[in-house]
C-alpha cells in the first residue's frame, strides 16, 4: 500500500466520522432519545416538562464539542468520580507524550527512514508505505543514533509525565478517601468464613466475637444471606409494606423497612449495643426462626470509626487464615450481594479455575486472530489457497481484503470478549461491581495485548516464514519482532483508524441502544413504560481499548512513524468523546477510587520496556553495537523508575493512612457528626433493595438500571 | 561404573566417615575442646571443675548417639529454639519420603529398569550403572504403567506428608507466638524514614505523632544512633561505669548504664510518659545535645500492648508510603543495628542491586560448575582436548579424574557460596541476625538448585551435543532433562557420597575450628585467654544442602532408584548429627520463628513437578502416551494442593491473629504483669551493647561470641 492508499483509508474514516458526529448532535436534540444521551442528567434532574418541536432541532451543531471541551476537572468528578478523571488522565498523558514523540519521530527519525537507503525516490504520494519505516535504514547505518536519542527522549519524557501523573493521581486519592459527606464504607467491614457452630447461629457467634475482641470499637453487624426464597419472602414484605405505609409512615424514621430484622443489624439491635451490653441470645427473637436456616456465613460488621474499621479489616484475626476472613467493604451502591454468599473455602477454587479458563480462552482466540493475520497477509497465503487467486485479482477486493477486512473481523470479534471477561470475574467471586470491573479490565487488557498486539505479529510472522517460526528460541524474540515490527505498520495504522476512529463515532452515537429504543417504541409501541437503560462507564472495555493504542503508539514510534499523526487524531476527538459521555451519557452507581491507575503505569511502562526490547533487536539486526549498548541502560533505567513509583504510590492503592483516618474520626466527634453517622449506618447497605438492578447487570456488560418515563425527562441539552 | 564401582565408593565413604565418627567421640571427651563440642552447654553452665585425665577419654564411644536420639521435641526446642525443630522435621519428612519411595521403587521400578531390554545380562557386581535407571526400558513399553504408578504414589505420599507437616509447624508457630516468657520483640515498633525537620530533632517528632495519633497505646520510644563516634563515646562511659560500678551498683535499679540518656527511652522519660504528658521539647536535656547529630531517621516504638504493636506495625501510618515506615521490631538480640541507620529511601536500591549481584554472581559461577562437568564427561571431552587422553588412561586416575574429583570440586566452590550469599543479605538491608539468615538461606538456595542441579545436567547436556544445545526451545525442556537425568544418576549418586556423607562427617567433627583451636594453643601459647567461637547454627548453609538432597531424592527416584538408599542413609546419619549439633553445639542467640518452614514446602512441590516435568520428556520420548496423560493431572493437582496450603498456612508466618495476641494481653494484664513488662520493655534493647559480637557476625556466616576461659569450663559428657 501507498501513501495515497493511507490517504484514501484516513479519508474515508474521517468522512463515516464526521457523518456520525453530526448525526449524533442531531439526535441528541431528539426527547425521544434523552434516555440514551442523558442518562446522567436524568438521573439528577427530574421534572416535568414538555419541549415543542422546533427546526433547530434537525441541524447538525458542534454545541456539545464546546461544553465538554470546557469541562472542568471538578466536574468529571462530580459526575463521573475519580475513575473518570484517571480515564481522562490516561488521554491526556497519551496526547502529551505522543506530541513529543510526533516532533521528534517525523523531524528527526522520518527523513533518515524516507533516505536511509541511496535509491530513486518516486513522487511522495504513490511512495510505498515501507520506505517510510526503519526497515529502509541501511544495515551499519551512523544514522542510526538518532533513533536511540528519540528512544531516549520518548522514554524519559514518559517517565517524567508518568511520575506527575502519579502525584496528581495519588493527591485526588487522598482527596477521595477524605472527602466528605462520610462513606459508609469506611466504617464497614465485610467478614467472610465464619465458622459453622451447631449451637449458635452465625449472628450470635458473630456478636460474641466482636464484642469480646473488638468490644470498644464495634457497633453493630448486619447478616447477610442467601437469595432465592428470601428474595420471596422480601416480596411479600413489600406489598405489605406498600400496604402499611401510609399509615404508618411517620411512626419509623428510618428509611426503608426492608432492612429491619431482615438485614441484621437493626435500629433496636443497634441502640441495645450502643447503651448496655446484653447477651446476644435475647436479640434472637428480632429474626425470624425460618431465616437463621438463611444466614450466610458472611456479614457486614459496622464499628464506631474509620481507624478500627481499618485495622480490623488488615488483620488476621483468627490463627486459622481460612476463618474470620476479613475485608474493608465496598460502598452500599457497590457491593455485589450475591458472590457475598460464596463460602470462602470455594474461592481460591473459583480463582484458579477462572485463571486457567482465561488463559486457555486466551490461546484458543488465536484462531480468529489468525484468520485475521490470514487475511492480511492474503497476497502470500493465495501460493498456498489457490482459490484466493481469483478474488484477489481485482484490485478493489484485494484492497478491501488486505486492507480493511482485517481489522473490522477483529473489532467484531473483540466486541464478544468484554461480555465474557465480564462473566468470568463474576464467577471469580469478586465482593464490589467495581472490584469486578477491574478484575474484568485487566483480563480484557492482557487479551487485547496478547491476541491484537502478540499473536498479530507473531502470526503474522508464522505465515511469512510458515515452518521456520517453530524453532524461535525467546532469545532470538527481539530479533523476530523487530523484523516484524516495521513490516506490521500498515496493519496497524488500519487498525487505529478503524478500531480507533470508528469506535469512537460508535461510542458517542451509540448504534445498539438506539436501534433497542427504535425497536422498543415502534415494534412494541411501549410510549408509556420505556424501559431504557443507563448505563454505567464501561471501563473495562475502554481503559484496555486506549493502553494498547498507548502500546501500538510506544511500539511504533520510532519504526513507523507515519502512525503518530492517526494516533494524536484519536486522542484528541478520544478526549472529546469521551468527556461527553461522562458528563452526559454514564451514570456513576460506583466506583473503584481511582485504582484504575496502577493498572495504566504498568503497562505503560511494560510498553516502553517492549519498545526497548524490540529497539535492541532492531539495532543489532542492523549491525548497530553503539545503539545496542545505549538501550540497555535506558530499561534499566525504566525499570528501576517503576520500582520507585510502586514503592512511592502503589500502596496508596491498597491500603488508607492511618493518620488521615484518625483526624477523619476525630474531625467528625469534635463536630458531633459522628453520632449522626453511627444511626446512618445501620440502614445503608440493604441487600434486596436493588437487587434486580444488580442482577440485570451480572451478565450484561452495560449496567442498567430502570428509569422513569420519558415524557418526565427534561430536555436539557 | 559399574557396581563394584559404587560399592567401592560407597565404602571408602563410610570408612571415612567410621574414622571421623569415631574421631569426634574421642575428640569430645578432652576437655580442651569443650568449647568445640559443647558451645550450648557452656553458654548455659559455668561452673569452675577440673576434670582429671582417665584412660576412657581416648576410647571411642557411641554415647553421643543415643543422647541425640532420646532426645524429645522438648528438648531441641529448648536448645535450638523452633527453627531446630523446623530444621528436623524437614529430615523426618526426607526420611519419610524416601522410605516410602525407597520401597516402592527398589521393589517395582528397579526390576522393570533391570528387565527393560531383553539382553543378556552380566554378574550383578560388573553390571553397568545404567542397566538400572530407567534409560534402559525400551520403548513404548507396556511396563511403564509402574513408573507412572509410583510417580502417583511418592507425589500422593509426599503431599499428604507435606499437609501434616504444615499442621504441626502452624501449631508449634502458634504456640511460638504465645509462648511465656514475654518477648519485648511484640511489644515494640521499629519505625523508620522519619522525615527529617530543621527545627526538632527525630526524637520530639516521634514522640509528638505518636502522642498525636496512638496516644492511648503508645509507651515510649528509643533512638537509634548512628555508630562510629557513638560508639567511642560508649566506650569511655563503659570505662567509667566500671570505675563507679561498686560504689553505686545499688542506687539505680536498672540493669545497665548503657541504655540510660543514650537508647532514648530512659527510665525517667518513661515515667514521665506513663504519668502527665510533658511536652517532649522538656525533656530534650537527657540525652546530650552533641548525640542529636547522631540519631538516626528510625527508632523503636513501644506499645502498652501486643495488639496495638501488631496493628502499627501492619498499618500504612502516613499517605505517603516512604515516610514513618513501620515494621514489627525483631528481638533485642536478633536486631541487626547497623542496617537500621540506612536511610529508607536507599533501600529498595539495596534490594534491587543485590539481586542483580546475586543473578550475575550465578550466572558467572556457571564457570567452574562447568569445569566439574568438564571432568565429569572427561571421557568425551578428551576428543577435543587431546593431553587429557594420557591421563585417562590409567585406570585410577580415571576413575578419579571422571568420579570423585568432580563433586570435591563442586563441594570446595560451594564453601565460598554461604559466606557470600550472607554479605549480600547483609548489605540487603535485613533489620535481623534471623531475616538476613533466612534471605541467604534463600540466595544459596536458588545458587544450589541452579548450579548443581540445572547447570551439572544442562552443561553435561551440551558437553554432549555440543552444539545442538543452542536451538532448544523451552518446549523442548522436558524432552532434554528426560534424557540426561537417567545419565545423569551416577554424578548425583557421588555427589550424595561425596557432599552427603563427608559433609555430616565434617559438620561433626568440626576440622576447621578444631585447626583453629590447636593452632591458637601451640602457636600462640593462649592458654589463658582462649577465644573459641560459639556458633549459632548456619541455617542458610544446611537447609539448602538438605532441600537440594530431597530435590535430588525426588528428580531420580523413579529414573533411578539405586540412588534412594544412599539418600536414605544421608538423613538417617543427618537426623542424628544435626540433633547432636543442636543439642551440644551450636548456641541459639536469635531464631526466625519457623520461618523457614514456607521455603520447605515451596521447594518440595517444585521438586515434586520438576519430577512430573521429567516424566512428561520421558513418557514422551518412550512414547507412552497413556503414561503422558496420566502425569498433568497429577501435576495440577499438586498446583492445587499448594496453592490450598498457601492459603491455608501461610499468613500465620506473616502475620499474627489478632485472638491471640489480646488473649494474651488480657492474661498479662489480669495478672498484673503488664507493669512489670513495660518496665523491663526501655531496657530491652541496648544499641551499644553486643555491637562487637554483631560486627565480627556481619562479614561470618559464624556468629562469633567471646566465651570464658576454657578452664572455667566444666566437663559436661
Amino acid at each position: 500500500m501507498n501513501i495515497t492508499g493511507l490517504m484514501t483509508s484516513a479519508g474515508i474514516n474521517t468522512a463515516i466520522c464526521f457523518v456520525l458526529f453530526s448525526l449524533f448532535s442531531v439526535l441528541r436534540k431528539q426527547p425521544c432519545n434523552a434516555g440514551i444521551y442523558f442518562g446522567q442528567r436524568i438521573a439528577q434532574v427530574r421534572s416535568k416538562h414538555h419541549e415543542p418541536f422546533c427546526f433547530e432541532r434537525l441541524v447538525p451543531s458542534a454545541s456539545w464539542i464546546m461544553k465538554a471541551w470546557r469541562a472542568s476537572e471538578e466536574d468529571i468528578i462530580a459526575s463521573g468520580g475519580l475513575d473518570a478523571v484517571v480515564f481522562l488522565r490516561i488521554i491526556v498523558f497519551s496526547i502529551q507524550i505522543f506530541s513529543i514523540a510526533a516532533i521528534i519521530c517525523i523531524f528527526l527519525v522520518l527523513p533518515l527512514n524516507y533516505f536511509g537507503q541511496e535509491m530513486q525516490h518516486k513522487n511522495i504520494p504513490s511512495e510505498s508505505l515501507e520506505v517510510f519505516t526503519v526497515g529502509n535504514v541501511k544495515e551499519g547505518s551512523r544514522w542510526l543514533w538518532a533513533h536511540c536519542l528519540a528512544l531516549y527522549v520518548i522514554t524519559c519524557s514518559a517517565c517524567g509525565l508518568l511520575y506527575i501523573e502519579n502525584k496528581n493521581i495519588a493527591n485526588m486519592r487522598l482527596a477521595y478517601v477524605s472527602a466528605s459527606p462520610p462513606k459508609p464504607s469506611q466504617f464497614t467491614v465485610l467478614v467472610r468464613a465464619i465458622p459453622w457452630s451447631s449451637e449458635k447461629c452465625y449472628s450470635d457467634l458473630v456478636s460474641r466475637f466482636f464484642r469480646k475482641y473488638y468490644g470498644s470499637s464495634y457497633l453493630s453487624h448486619q447478616m447477610i444471606y442467601r437469595s432465592g426464597t428470601v428474595q420471596k419472602l422480601m416480596s411479600d414484605a413489600e406489598k405489605m409494606y406498600k400496604m402499611l405505609k401510609s399509615t404508618h409512615m411517620r411512626d419509623y424514621h428510618r428509611s426503608s423497612i426492608l432492612t429491619c430484622g431482615l438485614c441484621g443489624g437493626t435500629a433496636s439491635s443497634f441502640q441495645i449495643l450502643a447503651g448496655e451490653p446484653e447477651s446476644a441470645e435475647d436479640r434472637g427473637d428480632f429474626t425470624a426462626p425460618d431465616l437463621r436456616e438463611k444466614e450466610c456465613a458472611a456479614v457486614l460488621v459496622f464499628f464506631r470509626t474509620r481507624f478500627a474499621a481499618n485495622i480490623t479489616s488488615k488483620s488476621l484475626l483468627t490463627p486459622n487464615p481460612m476463618q474470620w476472613v476479613t475485608d474493608l467493604a465496598p460502598e452500599p451502591n457497590d457491593v455485589f450481594w450475591s458472590n457475598l454468599c460464596i463460602p470462602y473455602r470455594l474461592l481460591w477454587i473459583r480463582r484458579v479455575a477462572t485463571l486457567s479458563t482465561t488463559i486457555v480462552f486466551m490461546l484458543f482466540s488465536l484462531g480468529p486472530v489468525g484468520v485475521v493475520c490470514g487475511l492480511a497477509n492474503a497476497d502470500k497465503l493465495q501460493n498456498l489457497l489457490p482459490f484466493l487467486r481469483g478474488i484477489l485479482e481485482r484490485k478493489f477486493m484485494s484492497q478491501l481484503v488486505t486492507g480493511y477486512l482485517p481489522s473490522v473481523i477483529l473489532i467484531l470479534f473483540l466486541y464478544i470478549v468484554p461480555p465474557i471477561m465480564m462473566l468470568f470475574s463474576a464467577v471469580e467471586g469478586s465482593i464490589s461491581h467495581s472490584g469486578r470491573k477491574k478484575s474484568a479490565c485487566i483480563k480484557v487488557l492482557y487479551f487485547l495485548i496478547w491476541n491484537v498486539f502478540f499473536a498479530n505479529i507473531l502470526v503474522g510472522s508464522f505465515i511469512d516464514r510458515l515452518d521456520t517460526i517453530q524453532n524461535v528460541v525467546p532469545r532470538e524474540m527481539p530479533t523476530v519482532l523487530a523484523k516484524v515490527v516495521p513490516e506490521k505498520a500498515f496493519f496497524f495504522t488500519t487498525y487505529v483508524l478503524t478500531s480507533g476512529w470508528a469506535s469512537l463515532a460508535c461510542e458517542l452515537v451509540q448504534p445498539f441502544v438506539l436501534l433497542c429504543n427504535l425497536v422498543d417504541r415502534l415494534l412494541c409501541r411501549n410510549k408509556g413504560v420505556l424501559s431504557c437503560d443507563v448505563m454505567s462507564f464501561p471501563y473495562h472495555t475502554e481503559i484496555p481499548r486506549l493502553l494498547v493504542f498507548g502500546l501500538i503508539g510506544f511500539t511504533f514510534c520510532i519504526f513507523a512513524p507515519l502512525i503518530l499523526p492517526f494516533l494524536l487524531v484519536y486522542f484528541s476527538v478520544a478526549n472529546l468523546v469521551y468527556r461527553n459521555q461522562i458528563l452526559d451519557v454514564y451514570v456513576t452507581k460506583y466506583q473503584s477510587g481511582g485504582l484504575y491507575w496502577p493498572i495504566v503505569h504498568n503497562v505503560t511502562i511494560f510498553s516502553l520496556v517492549l519498545t526497548h526490547t524490540i529497539a535492541l533487536g532492531f539495532f543489532g539486526m542492523k549491525k548497530s553495537t553503539v545503539a545496542s549498548g545505549f538501550v540497555v541502560p535506558l530499561t534499566i533505567c525504566t525499570l528501576l523508575f517503576h520500582i520507585y513509583c510502586r514503592e512511592r504510590f502503589f500502596l496508596l492503592y491498597k491500603d488508607n493512612a492511618a493518620q488521615v483516618l484518625i483526624d477523619m474520626d476525630r474531625e467528625d466527634e469534635q463536630s458531633g457528626r459522628l453520632e449522626e453517622i453511627h444511626q446512618q449506618l445501620c440502614s445503608a447497605y440493604c441487600q434486596f433493595k436493588s437487587r434486580n438492578a444488580a442482577d440485570l447487570d451480572q451478565f450484561d456488560h452495560r449496567d442498567a438500571q430502570m428509569i422513569q418515563k420519558p415524557e418526565d425527562i427534561k430536555h436539557v441539552v
